[in-house]
């Protein structure tokens, strides 16, 4: 499904899951949090499914409400993603409250399903003959792909079959009616790419090869014009290359990442080397120019698209929260085909600075836009009317303990450090691991071995690390030199107790921007380990914090506050308030002043203070920014 | 109308207009535009309207075409803008060709006109049950609005009233359907602005204060959140705030500025200073945070909108042509107004740096769209789907004879310096003027008095003027200090043949922007006289434009090219090509590295050649910038 991913069988993977059930998350961050995502998010979600009239919408197909359609055309995938995140969500063991809901929404489902398979509450009744007329843009396949990832997850978690039955009913009726001209059927694809990985895992989940089949017919279906004569231009759609023509990843972010999640897919099933290598290409080309340091990807409003090469506006950074989600999906599954420590990097990175600043800390807010640059104006919503963000955020959230380990054969792979559990199978044994860590806070991890026996561990050092990361096993240093960016291997015969200690330094860092953004010139970011940093104005009572030039030269002090924010170490460094040139009050241009420096000298030296990005506007508003001008 | 008004009986007026037919302009600049615009333009943009099916659309109404409706529902608009933009191409004597045209186009538009006044193709036959239904997104009174301004012109130019009648039946609907509650008519205002400024012309050409208080109506009632329910916000349509609460001119750009065009009129009409202020303020906020250096407005593609304070993209600047056009219409209703040459001043800037670069030097290719900044992707073409901006060009060109002068009592005002002839009413004398000038490309301009008498001449003096202009009249220094961005006053006993000279040097000049403008922190601009330049990638021939960094003390030559563009001044100066740092190929984000400068020293020194703005994308593909480096 959209986030965890059964590769256990897949040709292609280099790396084998382990599976949601089998990892317990807790410790001071991420505890609180999957808490909060059961306790807050999950069930005011519910009940915003059953206010706005998504629930309704079922009930309406089958005469138990009487009302008109309710919302946007796409709103069953609302509750298809929630039954996924709610599955999830129980993983570690039931809740009877989600369970409840669970089992009520998919009791509308099933009956709202037609005889043929087809589901579609807005294509039901007044609008049943026009089934499949403007896939371009009406997301029907988009709502059967939340559908299928929903039943996957219900199924894998609870292995009731009764939801994962409607899902392969409708994949049977798209097997049925799209397909290859020659055999009769329907040459189309959907103007939102969703299908395509709910389909392959929908064949991993059933061992049914159709569904697999079906997907590599749409995948490659696309990018030959078929989705033309609409509003957008066939790069919104990615329909304009086919994949393996690709040079970068252009249009819809959040589309682009879907598709690019089902190509890996393909890739992986298929253990196709050349797709995987363009994937890769595409990878590369856009994390080196078209990512936000937040790993935020999508520049654009218009058309919600990923922009140009250096196209990184920061008040009018779009990074739709799903698009961060997108990219985490995509990088989960480049990670199981290459084993690449790099894919890691970016999951937890886009994990903390991209998805997490969309949730707010009441976990009952969110954000659809997240820009690195705001005036005090931009602020969480409790719902939006295009409600993809929410659930996706909630599905993400309790999906994350499948993201933590992998395994290969004889060899365990620690992507994350999060305190918790694992009972993790490897061949015929399930060994026990034990993570004690205060990270992201911290970079000191001491991953516990509960099980004896003979295997790798393979330690993620990550890529933010500047040097200086240490390993060591039962207090005795090992490997001489800890590459970051790259997983470290110990292979030994472990002992029930043996602690692998990993040390990350976390001093602050400061991070500049290719000079093509221009915006970014003489600017700087502030990080700290896993953790993008801004600067929030109701910190710096009294002055304009675009005013505020960082002393980069000056140190910068980590503070764990614990009644800030729900605990977070800020960061203190120094800055010099820029005098303010009063000649610009009254003009947007002037002449150059030979001689005159641009930035005034002089000024107050004050203490400038940076928290972490994901927890802004959770007091009030007040301006806030990224990248900051640099004495 | 659109571009030339008449406020010769304008209460509030402080300048009286001089007639398009009263002044003929030549010389090397403008002589061959105007001629182009008669002889390419206008043609080509009939053949358009047939071509298209705008005029079917007539046609169809009458049953002389039994075709489907072409294209958007105010094509129209286009229509009657053409008609506009012809009849002042006629005022200096009629031109066969489009006399012809004009009158086939008259004969079509009076056949489809309702008995009842109302006339809009779109909501006929089929749709014309749907009139006056959705006035927030459908366009109808702004297509009325382009009617009667067309129907204006060709009255004054032509002495016909045909379509003046056309309009006043349409115009008298209006009347009767819209209006306060009090007098049992409905009360709702048009999505887009148009009709306000329209009306009042009409009330001045036909002395009928009817319209003028229909349109007071629609100002005023505009700001209560009449245009709500819709996709956009009210303050995309201005209907977010009242006039007289306003505090900045916010939403889509050129319905802001032809809102502002309409109140101007009204304030004008009804000696307003309350609201003449207001507007004053507008203008101040606008042009001092809301404004590109090339008088360009609007920099946000999605809602084609003004945005915030400082927001102004280069690469992605939306900067409609029609918006530099509605800035050209206001600044000439607010130098009415005031007699302050700031509104001469931005009139001219966005004549040649707004509007001019929309229209390419072969007379049939147009930008809808003007970036500051471009990888050589944008292009101009010869007609959009949206066409508003083709003959929003043609006529503002058509109309810019009315704009050169102005009077007051015993006083004649030169605004621009373009050479040609006027005959210039002032009481009951006729003064005749001459002025001969190379003006954008020098500043000298003589001005010859053709006629004896006593009154005031009032020369404008140029903001963009640095200091050392001079006048002289036969050859004798006037005027101790010569004030830049004001007019220059010289009041005598004139005899026929006075020559006045104005001298205004023309050094190169470097601009900075405010630091808050981001994008273009260290970079410059260059403009000479009423020209901003750019640098084009053609010009540079194995150096990225990119890495040009401009020495700003150099010094730069000016040299008059006739074969280059048509003839014009380019700037030749120094910049270094900074050296490529390797380093940035495989990375969008790097650690700031202590004592390193962000810009890498070293590098060949070349010549950079900038070109006139205006003047871009008319030799091909190629990237673009107005803001550069400066070393």
């Amino acid at each position: 499904m959209t986030f965890v991913v059964d590769f256990s069988r897949s040709r292609g993977a280099v790396l084998r899951p382990v599976a949601v059930a089998a990892v317990t998350l807790a410790g001071r961050f991420w505890g609180p949090r999957l808490q909060r995502n059961v306790a807050v998010t999950l069930p005011t979600q519910y009940d915003l499914l059953e206010s706005t009239g998504r629930l309704n919408n079922f009930r309406r197909v089958t005469g138990r409400y009487d009302g008109p359609y309710a919302g946007i055309f796409f709103n069953d995938s609302d509750v298809y993603k929630w039954i996924e995140a709610a599955s999830w969500a129980q993983a570690a063991g039931p809740v009877p409250a989600l369970q409840e809901r669970i089992d009520a929404a998919i009791a509308l489902i099933e009956a709202a399903q037609g005889d043929d398979g087809y589901i579609n509450t807005w294509f039901s009744l007044e609008r049943r003959h026009e089934r499949w007329s403007n896939l371009r843009d009406l997301h029907e396949m988009y709502c059967g792909g939340h559908l299928i990832q929903a039943a996957v997850a219900h199924h894998r978690v609870t292995g009731s079959t009764r939801l994962l039955t409607v899902a392969r009913r409708f994949a049977d009726l798209l097997c049925e009616v799209f397909g290859p001209a020659g055999e009769g059927k329907r040459v189309m694809v959907d103007g939102h790419e969703e299908i395509e990985m709910a389909l392959i895992e929908l064949a991993r989940e059933t061992g049914e090869p159709r569904y697999l089949k079906q997907a590599e017919f749409f995948i490659h279906a696309r990018g030959h014009g078929l989705l033309h004569g609409g509003r957008m231009g066939l790069d919104y759609f990615q329909d304009d290359v086919p994949i393996r023509a690709m040079t970068c990843l252009c249009g819809h972010a959040v589309r682009a990442l879907y598709m690019a999640c089902g190509i890996t897919d393909l890739a992986l099933e298929r253990e196709d080397a050349a797709l995987l290598d363009r994937l890769g290409s595409l990878w590369t080309q856009l994390t080196r120019r078209r990512m936000y340091i937040s790993g935020g990807m999508g520049a654009r409003y218009e058309g919600e698209a990923l922009g140009k090469d250096f196209e990184l506006p920061n008040a009018r950074a779009y990074t739709e929260t799903c698009a961060a989600i997108g990219s985490m999906m995509w990088n989960h599954r480049m990670l199981a085909a290459t084993g690449d420590a790099r894919h890691a990097d970016l999951l937890e990175w886009s994990l903390y600075n991209g998805m997490l600043p969309g949730w707010g800390l009441d976990g009952r807010h969110y954000f659809y836009v997240n820009p690195l640059e705001d005036d005090g104006t931009h602020h969480r919503q409790a719902w939006y009317d295009v409600a993809c963000c929410p659930p996706n955020v909630a599905r993400t959230v309790a999906g994350l303990p499948g993201c933590v380990y992998s395994t290969s054969a004889e060899a365990i792979w620690v992507h994350l450090f999060i305190e918790g559990t694992a009972r993790i199978p490897l061949g015929e044994r399930t060994v026990q691991l034990a993570q004690r860590t205060q990270y992201p806070w911290d970079g000191s991890v001491a991953i516990e071995v509960g099980t004896a026996g003979s295997f790798t561990l393979h330690v993620r050092v990550p890529g933010w690390c500047d040097g200086g990361a240490s390993l060591a096993v039962n207090g005795r240093a090992v490997l001489q030199a800890v590459e970051a960016g790259a997983y470290a291997a110990i292979s030994r015969d472990w002992q029930a107790g043996d602690v692998v200690q990993l040390t990350l330094p976390m001093p602050v860092q400061c991070w500049q921007s290719h000079p093509r953004v221009h915006e970014n010139a003489g600017r700087i970011a502030l990080t700290r380990g896993p953790l993008l940093y801004c600067v929030e104005a109701l910190d710096h009572p009294g002055a304009d914090i675009e005013d505020l030039s960082i002393d980069t030269q000056a140190a910068f002090e980590s503070r764990f506050e614990p009644d800030t924010l729900g605990g977070v170490v800020t960061l203190r460094g120094t800055a010099r308030i820029v005098p303010r040139d009063a000649a610009w009050d009254d003009a947007l241009y002037r002449r150059v002043q030979p001689g005159k420096p641009d930035v005034p000298p002089g000024g107050d030296t004050v203490e400038v203070v940076a928290i972490p990005y994901f927890a802004w506007q959770n007091r009030g508003a007040s301006p806030m920014a990224v990248w900051l001008p640099r004495a």
